[in-house]
Formats: C-alpha cells, structure tokens, sequence
C-alpha cells in the first residue's frame, strides 16, 4: 500500500494525500455518526485529471475508492467500509464554477462545489438554481448528483436528476467521460449521465455537471394552514395547483406532534395559530408577477378551502420575517426531534392519493404492537415524501426502543412495498437501507442493477458496500 | 423459421401474427418512405404476458424482435433491416388506459395508446398530459418513451422523459419488469427506466408506463412576433421568462423563408403581419389565470421588447380562432416544404445562448459552396433545437441535389459538434443517423453505450442495426 500512497502523492502532491489517522479521522465518520470507516488514505484531487490520475492509480493495484462530497449523507453512502482497504477520494478542492450562461438557463459546476455557492452564481446571472436543502451550505454538488437530492422545491422543479443536463465523469478505469452537454434536447442514443445520478458514486465519480436555471421569482406567498385530516391535505393540493397552477413551489405536512417538539425545544419558536390542530401544511407560491397579486391568490384560495371544509384556519404571512418564522417551523423539526432524544426514521414515499391510506393504517399497525409509541409525521406532501419517525416513549430505555426498529420497519416498509411506494424517498441507500432495499426490491430488478455495476465497474472498484 | 411462427401462433392465436407478405407491407416502410424491411412475422401481442411469450420464444430460437409503435418515426428505428431475419413486434393491441390518478397527477398507459389516447384521459381527470406532437393522432405512448419525443411545450414541461414516472418492460430474455412505480421521490437505486427511454427499443420492449399530469391551464395568450435578427429572438426569450416566469410554454423560430412556402404552397394561410421581416417568433403563454391578465400580460411585455429593439412587430391573437390560425403557420412548414421539393434536413441543437453564431456560420459556411442554395429555418428555439433543411434550388436536379447531402451534413454537423450540441435533438438514430452519430461520439461514450447494451442484450437481439 506504501507504493499506491506515493504514486498518489506524486500524481497530485503530498499535501493533498492524507494517511496521519488523526488528519483523516473527519472524513471517516459520517454526518450523523452512525457509521465509522477506515481508509488508506485521503487524497485531495483539484481537477478532473487529477481524478483521473488517482484512480488509474488505484484502478492498477486493485484499490476500491470512495468518493466524498461534503459528508453531510444520511446513510453512510460516503464513508468507507471498516475493512481499511479502500482510498477516500474527496471533490471538495475542485469547487469552481466554471460558465454561467444566463441566456441558456445554465451554469458548469465542479462537483466540490457547494450547494450554496452554486445558487448564489446562479443569482449573479440573475437566475435560480431551485435545488434547496437543509445542507445547503455544507454539501456539495457531486453529492447532491450522486445522491439525487430532493429538498423542499421539488413540487415546482423535480429532483436533482431533472436539474443535471450534462456530467464530467472519471470511469472506474481512469478514463474521462465528457458529458457536460448543455442541451435541452439531445437524442443521440442513451443517456448515460442517468447512470452516474443517484449511483452514489458506485459507478465512477462525477467531476462536474451542467445545470438547469430557472427565472428567478420577483414574488413569494407564504402560509401556514390547518387541515382537518389528511385526505383533506391531500384535496388542499388539487384546490391550490388547480387555482395557483405551478406557482405552488412547497407543499410541507407538519403533524401536530412534530410541531409541538419544535415548540417545546427550539427557542423563540410560536405557535402560528391559535388553536390546536392535529395536522397543518406549509404552502408556499412563488411568481415573476408582482407579491400582492400573489398573495391575494393564496388568501382567496385558502379562503375557498376553509369553505369547502378542506382547511379549519389559515396565517398568511405578511413579511418576509413572518415568512422565515413559518419556515422555521419547518425546519427545527429534525433538530427538536433530536433534542428530544431518540428516534426510529423513515424516509418513504408513496403516490400523493396514497398517503392518507398510508398513515392511517402505519398508524392502526404500530399502535397495535405499541400503544404508547409517538409518531412523528412531517414532510414533502406534495411529492407523497413523508419523514415517519417514532420518538421514544419515555417509559421505555434506548436500548429496548432500539432493538425494536426492525419490527417497525417491517410494518412501515412493508406497508409502502404494498402501495408501490418507496423505502427512500430522497436520502438513497448507502450502507444504511442496503440490505433493506434488497428486501423490497424483485428479482429482476436487482438483476438489472447488478449488470449494471458488472458493465461500469467489473472488477467491483467504486464504493464497495453501497447501494448493491 | 416456421417453428417459430407456429410457436408465436400457438402462443398469442394465430390471428395476430401476420406473414403474409401484403398484410406485412405497411409495418414494413417507414413513415417517410425511406427505408423498407423485411420480416419473418409482423405479431401484435395483446398484453404484457403474451409480449413476454413472444419475446422468450424469439430469444429462445436467437431471433431478433423489433419493436414497433404507430410506425411515425423520422429514422427508420421501428423498419426491420432488409435481411428478414426479425420478428415485428407491434404494439398497437395493448392500447388499455390502465389508472388515472388525478390527486397523484399521474395515469398508466398501455404502450399501444395514441398520445392523443393519453392526452384525452387526462383531460378526463381535469388535468394535463403536455407532450403535444404533429403526429399525435397516429403516434403510440410506447414508441414517444422509446424516443424521448420533444415538440412544441418541451420548453415549459421537458421531453417525455421527463413526464415518465415509471415503466413495464419485457426485457430481451422474456423477463418483465415492473417498474410502474408513480412516485416523484425514489432513490432506492440505479433508475434503470432511464435505460429503457429513448433507448429506440434496442434494450427492451416497454408495454406500459406511469406517466407525469399537470395542471389544466385555464387561458393561453398567443402571439406572432417579427424580430430584427436571432440575438434579439434570444433576448426576447430571457425577458419573456423574466416578466411572465414559467408560463412560456412555446418560442417557436420561423425563419423567413420557411414562413413564404407556407404561404405559398397551403391554401387559407394569411401573412400575420402587414410588413415582411426576416425572422419571427410564434410565442405561447398558459395559466390558471383568467386569459384576460394573461392577454394583458404578453402585450406588456411585446411593448417592452419593441420599445428596446428586440422586436419590430407583433400581432397578439384576440381569439381561439386566430391563436389556431398563428399556430397552423408554424404547423404547415413541414407540409409546404414537401410540396415545395426535395430538401436536406437536420435536426439539431446547441446552447440557446448559440443559437445566433450558429445560424450566421451555417449560413457563411453553405453560401461559399453553394451560394444559391436556400435555408429554410424552423423549430424550437426556446428548446435551442431547429430544423435546419436546404430546398433545392431550381436550377438543380434532385440527384445532383441529393449527392450533397453528405457534404451539407459535414458542415452542419461539425458546427453543430463545435458548438458542443447534437445531431438528433428530438428524431433520435434509428438508421438513419447511426454512422453519423458515431463520427461525432466521442470513443468513451460509444464504448459505454456498447457497454450497456452488452449488459442488458447480450446476444444482440433487439431491434438489431439500430442506434448502436
């Protein structure tokens, strides 16, 4: 291993090849700490040939390699297997955004880029690039492709995979594969760049991308809602695409147990209404038009809602600070949730028509086995993404509470395979869903994925132990 | 061989399979009369099961299928080679709408359904299927996902593949799978129906799939706009998009000479515009709104783009009437073309950004070998996808005008390869193309397309001599 170190520290500099374990310790955990790997070593490339030439390095010897983008992943898709056999390859020193070509909606990015630098060039050429996520600032483009991100937009602008127009690739042998075409149309025969988005690094790693951009909306409208069930959650959506069309840009579900968290634990939060409901949703419209036409939208619309009993009460914000307080809501609940202590996750998704099926009867199936579970449902509804945590009952020690999460599983993955639906919806498999994933999918599925990998990468080098 | 057409008979009746040599003939020419094959049998399976037992009865004697859809293509993808060694696979039999889920905004068609079949069932749900093609009426669902269609709303709701969910294929060895999943978040792997779209049937044969709703719009604001030159046309997009957001749903290019033929050769049409100008833009807005704030909003923002130069006049339609009467311009230039003569075509595109350096170097470059050819210049510029088609000039025969095309090919394929874009933006391979396409590849890319075909036909059966 001694002679793959100094191959790689003359390929692109000592500096950037790190095997002191102290120095490589922070890429070797993941985010939220569940996985711990070990490694080779750590090695830093600044260009796309500089991967190239890392991985032909690696390629000859027979050394897996990990790709790593920021290392925020939730399901260990970045961090190396304990085995210590591999080399961690992290894309944060290639960060630059290379074009911005406002007439053609479109900017290159680097894959070390972050997620933030790339909205904030696409605001200089007067665009947005519409990816959104609680990372935003940490993680990195080649992640977000690799992983295929979702967020809070995905109603209005689809996932990361609808936002790729063209990839930069280094192929498992070392080649590049220069795909970074910034075309709206393009039928030349398969559309390779869909391999590599969402592969989590299994199949080679993204170096750069092109991007979509989108015009930049003059307007926001904003509101918090009360609904009296989930079905009526569900027509709310129907009612506001059908009056607003594809202004609707977020459609978030916020159980009253998760609100109530965000309450209880996160400081200078307030209760948006004044009384208390079992289910809420977070809407939020956006425009080129001016903000008053907008917000007189979203008030008739939530006012026909409350008559046609779809909705109880409604605050629309009338600030861009009120807004951020509606959003903030929104975006403690992971936080209060921890804070609050121990958790079993899910992140599934089934059609939109499906969830309120979905929650009643995960509902009806937990509270059969453990009636004093409490379920914390919050979530991208308008794209049927729900996040389905139980929260530890207090009676109950983390270590029991723990040794349960396979029988929960089964009931909430069991229950989404029954409504067609997804065991991750948008944070991917990695290590952590892999087996589980296994579990759910057919046959011939996993059949296919295999012959996939076996084409890309045959002798099994790129993120061994992730995804399949 | 007639083992094998008593196995097909036996396994899906004899009725559907088709070896008489007149009965074959329309499945065995292309739409464009370009290319003749030759079959063993047409079959026309009328379900998923009888298409897998046709497939494994195909494999099984190394026979290879070739699938068909409404026989629209533009590349010979769906015309069996001369060497009557295939099966023809048509399937205009499974032409079941399966589901519609209006609260899902997704349905399920059998592949054998027109788009027009598609289009309507939405429209019974109160919702939108945008994918809106000349051939429409005669086009089959299974054959726009085997070619990711484009046409005329791919600038506000992408090609069809973007508005596939999911998809039922019959893989090369009999297999199914069923990948009819209709959800908007799925990352539990490799999204393999992207193989199978636009892949021309060379992997597999797709017998259904979840297709993407929207919306209905309630109003469209329609008008016909003379711009001075293709920069401006470019300028006008952004601030079309920057004033009215994403409800541009068409910007369409009409080049000057394009627009004469049609008022030549097509009884009824009627110049929009009092004046002549050398290039115009069709241009269609679409919105829940009341079509009067729409109607109003376009006018605006004509206003502005005359009063800085980006446009020197306009005619906004005041009815339906008259939006069908711009809209039959722009449809009737392929008609008026062929009644006009021979002529050249490409389907091409480049960064929207080039499209104004693309046209200007086409032009110089096909004046200097032949300076009185004519240009006829038409197609999606939104999209930066244009027809690019040569009529012949008077003086000169058609087998003279036809021994050019390679010539004419070269120039406008190695500007359309300078400019970084495609050769095919929205037609595909097929036959037509293949060597083309692979003069422009680049060796990694054609190496990987070889590389999934492998994995997914091994033996090579599928729609052979096609794409790749």
């Amino acid at each position: 291993m001694n002679d793959v170190v100094a191959a790689l520290a003359n390929a692109i500099g000592a500096q950037y090849v790190i095997d002191d374990p102290a120095a490589m310790a922070p890429y070797l955990t993941d985010w939220r700490g569940r996985y711990t790997g070990r490694a080779i070593a750590v090695v830093r490339p600044g260009s796309t040939q500089e991967t190239a030439d890392i991985v032909r390095i690696c390629a000859s010897a027979n050394v897996p390699m990990v790709p790593q983008g920021g290392n925020t992943g939730l399901c260990g898709g970045a961090t190396p297997l304990p085995d210590g056999g591999s080399v961690l390859v992290s894309m944060a020193r290639m960060h630059r955004i290379r074009t911005v070509d406002a007439a053609n909606n479109a900017l290159v990015a680097e894959a070390g880029c972050t997620l933030a630098a790339v909205q904030q060039a696409a605001e200089g050429g007067d665009r947005l690039f519409p990816l959104s996520l609680a990372s935003e600032g940490s993680c990195l483009v080649g992640g977000n492709i690799s992983t295929n991100a979702g967020g809070v937009q995905v109603l209005r602008y689809g996932n990361m995979r609808d936002l790729v127009l063209g990839v930069e690739v280094v192929l498992p042998d070392g080649r590049v594969w220069n795909g970074l075409r910034s075309l709206r149309k393009d039928n030349t025969g398969y559309d390779l760049k869909q391999l590599f988005i969402g592969a989590e690094g299994t199949l080679g790693i993204v170096t750069a991308a092109a991007l979509k951009l989108f015009p930049r909306p003059r307007a926001r409208a904003t509101a918090w809602v009360a609904v009296p069930d989930p079905r009526a959650a569900v027509d709310l959506l129907s009612l506001l695409r059908d009056r607003c069309g594809e202004r609707a840009t977020a459609f978030e579900l916020v159980g009253r147990s998760a609100l109530d968290l965000v309450l209880q634990h996160i400081p200078a939060m307030r209760a948006p209404l004044a009384g208390v409901h079992d289910w809420h949703v977070l809407v939020e419209l956006a425009d080129a038009l001016d903000g008053e036409a907008l917000d007189d939208m979203l008030e008739r619309t939530i006012a026909a809602a409350i008559d046609s009993g779809l909705a109880v009460d409604a605050a629309v914000a009338s600030s861009i600070a009120q807004a951020h307080a509606l959003w903030a809501l929104r975006e403690n609940i992971s936080e209060a949730q921890k804070i609050e202590g121990i958790s079993i996750k899910h992140d599934i998704s089934v059609p939109v028509s499906a969830i309120p099926d979905f929650l009643l009867q995960a509902q009806q199936a937990l509270a059969a086995i453990w009636p004093d579970v409490r379920i914390v449902t919050f979530g991208h509804l308008g794209d049927g993404n729900l996040h389905y945590n139980l929260s530890k009952p207090g009676a109950v020690d983390n270590a029991e509470f723990v040794a349960r999460t396979r029988d929960v599983n089964r009931i909430v993955h069991d229950l989404v395979g029954a409504l067609n639906g997804s065991i991750s919806a948008e944070h991917g498999i990695g290590q952590l869903k892999r087996e589980e994933n296994a579990r759910y999918k057919s046959e011939v599925e996993l059949d296919l994925m295999r012959a996939v990998k076996r084409a890309l990468d045959p002798h099994g080098l790129m993120n061994p132990g992730k995804v399949i």
